[in-house]
């Protein structure tokens, strides 16, 4: 073996258009071009040359991201609908099913608390026998469980519902969504040992933050498959995710899983919260207005190529994507690129999770036409996620939350990606 | 529902006492006092008393976890032999499956380089017919894959081959193992694309760093499930683990998985690089050395409680630990109270993943007596963790690496715990 030499010099173009000419021709590199990523940053020193010639940067104890690496997680921009304070994250750029913690969504309408982990308590009243007061010690002493999750804003994709709303990029039309391991005590072991009564049938649960949210739940749900969770990722809660403490509702309404929980009361009715009255409900064409819609539908969307992103010519680019579905797994997702006329199976990342988010992939050969981009996904109930069309027959156009409708983008002759809503 | 109010006051602590009695009564909380994670830090401010009546932080690009939450990675003291640069997992603290990526372990004895994505490449010479140099943006547009796996160290657990090493917490004895999703691309498909040559058996990997590191691998791993992998837990690797591009050789040892890989040369037999031919032998009682051990044997470690932490007092612990296997997945983990007299089945989080990590627990009351915690697991192969005394039978005591041993933590009837190896 020679010494070690840089690789950067040496070999001719042609062998790199030779390369992969058989399945995956590659053409010019994707543009990253995403909005905000590197807004407001002064250019970084730049590094070695051959970084094999220069001492490299001590270890840290706990490991910061490249300099060069600058994805960041985005606000809806004063145009967009956008009262609760969500933080998107960018979808286009994240990989594989884990959200990175530090660039999963948030909604932070009270911001974000500071909260001191040993002065924090778990107070579980109302209808049970034994009210209790925890501290986040003892929470993590008790039996624990972990899994993977998805959590969506019910909000998430609201931009959509009209065209002259819809928003530029994935990350904002979808990114109220992330997925990750989450750690905690199960809610139904909690209330067993406090003792539910009788005539109980909700819980009423209440965050420490500023903007008094407090969430009613069926008990049933609460008996079930909710966790009080310490954990995200393998370490605590970012402080927008809930830290010290957060509920974990698994496949529903992002607001239902209230964040540094700090009280569980066991009621015998919905409560009709501030948050649960005028706003977290859909006007129907009927006028009624539907409530309480928790379970959070079947949904997918490609994640890569799309709005903002330019192609860079014609050749291979692999479209990827997510799907879930808040009632059990994904179970096939399809992909059009003729705007829905046909429609081919895509390949899902296994092991395919329960209420996780599941990644799905599709090989593409782009010709360099004008190409419509699409996905739909089935879940294991048999539920096939609707068009918006189908979707505004049922639900009218007052709709804010719950929009699982398929996505589109248009692909245009010079390679550049735009809503296909708009 | 009352108005908010904190749950800091009101209930009697007898309601606590009563809390669980059933099942998991709770005794004074566990010490957290494992070393090095608060060294050389100021008070901080406090947080306020009741965070719902100020309102909170503003919500951030790019999420920081809480500055409560002080989990850090730790260099090994100057009395433990290290001069491979090792930055170990703080394993008690972390939960779940997927170690955050800041707390990824990392061995970086050429430091850890700075590297400008733009400016990095990807070679792919020696025996293919095609040679070919790729930049990260043309690698990232090609078929993925993500997957989640445990990387190791086959130094990891070194200190515990002889009693006078032994390391005092789990952190130290077993660090240097973390898990989480990487996302690539194979290298099989690279490879293909370039040509092999007939008769090529192996290739050499090899690091942008300072440290030269190059690594022989056979060939028909690199192309079975070898990944050049560009993401880790769903955005770019940390620096310290490679950053931007780093080969992922499932279920084989660390060092083999090439951080800041550039170049891949294809050859026709092992090159006897300089990490491969003074270090990363083993010699046996015969004076013969083992070389190229790369696949890492089963291997389990209770996390918790262990080394350097106390327990508060008789009553409910959730015994916790990880195992995992460079042959396939684990299909069984048992623990012993005893030192090994006897076993019991501890339960595995599912979904159980092929060469990752598998997170055990097991319940256990504690009634106040002297007592050794001890894991043991078996893979899908059938193989089972050996006893040190097992491994030392057939290894002798100069080995260094691939200690798999069961490893034992004495409980004291003061409640304080130690490493029984010491």
């Amino acid at each position: 073996m020679n010494p070690i030499s840089a690789p950067a010099a040496g070999l001719r173009d042609a062998a790199r258009r030779r390369f992969l000419k058989r399945g995956v021709a590659l053409g010019a590199a994707l543009a990253a071009g995403v909005t905000g990523s590197a807004a407001g940053q002064s250019a970084p020193t730049p590094a070695p040359e051959d970084p094999s010639r220069v001492l490299g940067n001590p270890m840290k104890p706990y490991g910061d991201r490249s300099r060069f690496d600058t994805a960041v997680k985005q606000k809806a921009p004063t145009e967009m609908p956008d009262e609760w304070g969500g933080n998107f994250t960018p979808l286009d750029v994240t990989l594989g099913i884990i959200t990175p913690s530090a660039l999963h969504f948030e909604v932070c309408a009270g911001g974000v608390p500071d909260i001191d982990p040993k002065k924090h308590r778990l107070l579980i009243d109302g209808m049970v026998d034994r009210p209790v007061i925890l501290t986040v010690d003892e929470i993590k002493r008790l039996p624990s469980r972990s899994q993977v999750y998805f959590l969506e804003c019910e909000g998430n994709s609201r931009s959509e519902w009209r065209p002259s709303q819809a928003a530029p990029t994935v990350q904002l039309t979808h990114g109220l969504t992330s997925c990750g391991e989450w750690t905690g005590v199960t809610l139904s072991l909690l209330l067993r040992e406090a003792g539910v009564q009788k005539n109980a049938s909700w819980i009423v649960a209440e965050g420490a933050d500023a903007q008094g949210a407090e969430r009613s739940i069926p008990l049933a749900k609460a008996m079930d498959d909710v966790l009080v969770a310490y954990g995200q990722n393998g370490e605590a809660p970012r402080p927008g995710n809930g830290f010290p403490l957060r509920l974990v509702v698994p496949g529903w309404a992002g607001s239902a899983n209230v964040k540094w929980l700090r009280r569980i009361t066991v009621v015998d009715r919905s409560y009709m919260t501030r948050v649960e009255s005028p706003t977290r409900t859909s006007l129907m064409p009927d006028g009624t207005a539907r409530q309480f819609m928790f379970v959070m539908n079947a949904k997918s969307v490609i994640t890569s190529p799309s709005g903002g992103h330019r192609l860079g010519g014609p050749g291979f680019y692999e479209i990827r994507g997510l799907a879930w579905s808040g009632r059990g797994s994904i179970r096939r997702v399809e992909v059009s690129l003729d705007g829905g006329k046909t429609w081919k199976d895509a390949k899902l990342q296994t092991p395919v999770l329960r209420l996780a988010h599941t990644r799905f992939r599709f090989d593409w050969r782009w010709d360099g036409r004008e190409a419509l981009l699409q996905s739909r996904c089935t879940d294991d109930t048999g539920y096939v996620q609707p068009t918006l069309a189908e979707l505004v027959k049922v639900r009218g156009l007052n709709s804010i939350y719950n929009n699982n409708a398929i996505q589109g983008w248009k692909v245009a002759a010079d390679g550049s990606v735009q809503n296909a809503n708009s």
